[in-house]
């Protein structure tokens, strides 16, 4: 049997581009006891795909050239030599960007039932637990405290958003246009907002938190990190989950350094990978599941049809084309 | 009764002047119960003034101009009204300038008997303090682990070595004269030193530290920061306690920025200030002089001779005369 997989056909410098990646038609291997054979309904896109891109140490391991690209992908179980899977099964693992993957069960998690099988690339899936985790572990929120997230219209920008919310406190998020702001203040009740391109943002963040910054959750980086650093409280917490604005920088940043006001302020700097929370991924599905289905909690997604432009998706991230979580929708 | 004391005459631009402070003679005013008249025996000058020296807001109170400086001053009880010290006690406190001080006797400490009463502007005071606290605390180094110490041979640099080096660890220090470092190989143990003024101190921190960085103490900033950044490994521990190199500074500190490697390495960076540990102090204290009556702990001071000289003493902390602790000598 055939499918057609993406390969990483080269580093990309700068912005990648569809030059990166490599359409093959290959074969599916033959299942061993144990595998599903998938097909794909739906891969995630995910900004930190980049870092594994670049050569040398990092958080997690780069591709090689010629390897398929791996994401989170959810499929549909088409054939079976595992008890815990039939097929018609629904599920979502790390998997290759193929119409078809092989995959071993036990490394895969089923949908939860009447609820759009996206959210397992949401909210319900890695994406929320990075929002749940980063903010409540790292972040602390406390009630009332000012909390202010950069990429606050992306996938988990917005969840970071909501939870701090039903945690009661004041939430700022800068996005990328009015669009996404009007979105994150009126669907999502987000306080206040900023559009990072058009407004001064020093004197804008300092407008929308005239008591100071006590959590920021940073997912970009650059000029909002710069504004942020003269407004932090005492004791603030600042989250480092993601950099995209310098993703594609082939130097190292420079910039306004943090150490001074962290200092000032006894504040701290915390980086964090998700899968160090392992451990506990079962505590936040179950607490993120319960706020999805009282309605606490919303699921926002851009969907872009078709296995062909999963690299034009992936590519869209980075100029900022999504609102809440970007899917590629294979079938489905 | 008359005493002489030094005020804040003008806030420096840049490194601070003769020209920003005043000596003036000035009455010295009647005891009140619970009071005590203290001779001053020894002025602590310390690099953090340069911090109150400047206007806004900041961990510290901001000197006024037209006030007496403050710091840590051992001084000799020469008259009391308070049943709990006796004139020729010694004892510690935050005090002025000056040479003779009226202070509350509970604001006092009395100075550890059979050891040098300048012991308590450095490792059985504040300074031991701050470096146990900094390094035990926040930076939670573990036996074997790679610490990295930039201002080793000041006073809290000097007493974070000791400590690690109690502790198991590797230790690699910077400081700006082959002398300091010399001082720290051979009298202190530290397993490297790198001396910042003539080295490359990226080729040289990353040939001192072959198997990275877990734990960076930094009491600098700037190009030593800059070069341990790259170098840090997973869930490294940065620990903010000074930033010399930059408090002259007239605009915000621009740099490497920590947010991507903090990121890539899951990794920490606190700022702190001593005073947030005060509850255990009394526990820092008792563990940091049973060291040093082992022999594990050694105080290092420079010492300049002068009431007349305080002023200058304190400058001179920014151009790095000071091995150890920097006292002024007032009478004794």
């Amino acid at each position: 049997m055939q499918t057609k997989e993406i390969r990483f056909a080269s580093r990309p410098s700068g912005i990648p581009s569809n030059e990166n990646f490599q359409f093959v038609d290959a074969e599916v291997p033959p299942l061993q006891d144990g595998d599903v054979l998938l097909r794909s309904l739906y891969i995630s896109v995910d900004p930190y795909l980049r870092g594994r891109m670049r050569e040398g140490k990092s958080y997690v391991t780069p591709f090689e050239i010629g390897q398929v690209i791996e994401s989170y992908v959810v499929g549909e179980v088409v054939d079976s030599r595992s008890p815990d899977l039939k097929p018609g099964d629904v599920v979502s693992g790390q998997l290759g960007w193929r119409l078809y993957n092989v995959a071993k069960a036990k490394q895969l998690m089923k949908t939860i039932p009447g609820v759009s099988p996206t959210t397992a690339l949401g909210v319900l899936g890695v994406t929320g637990l990075t929002a749940y985790f980063g903010l409540l572990d790292i972040g602390q929120p406390k009630q009332g405290e000012n909390v202010v997230v950069s990429g606050a219209a992306g996938a988990v920008g917005m969840t970071v958003c909501q939870i701090a919310k039903i945690k009661s406190c004041r939430v700022v998020g800068t996005a990328g246009s009015n669009e996404k702001n009007e979105y994150l203040r009126n669907e999502l009740g987000i306080d206040a907002t900023i559009n990072y391109k058009t407004a001064d943002i020093s004197s804008a963040l300092k407008a929308a938190c005239p008591n100071g910054i006590d959590v920021y959750f940073d997912n970009v980086g650059g000029a909002v990190s710069d504004a942020v650093l003269p407004l932090i409280n005492d004791r603030a917490r600042i989250v480092i989950c993601g950099q995209i604005s310098i993703y594609n920088a082939d130097r190292p940043a420079v910039g306004l350094k943090p150490e001074p006001a962290l200092l000032v302020h006894s504040a701290m700097m915390r980086g964090f990978i998700i899968t160090q929370y392992w451990p506990r991924f079962a505590e936040g599905i179950s607490q993120l599941a319960q706020w999805f289905k009282s309605g606490q909690l919303k699921h926002a997604e851009t969907i872009v049809e078709g296995f062909e432009n999963t690299p034009n998706a992936f590519i869209g991230l980075f100029r900022g084309e999504n609102l809440g979580k970007q899917v590629v929708k294979i079938s489905g």
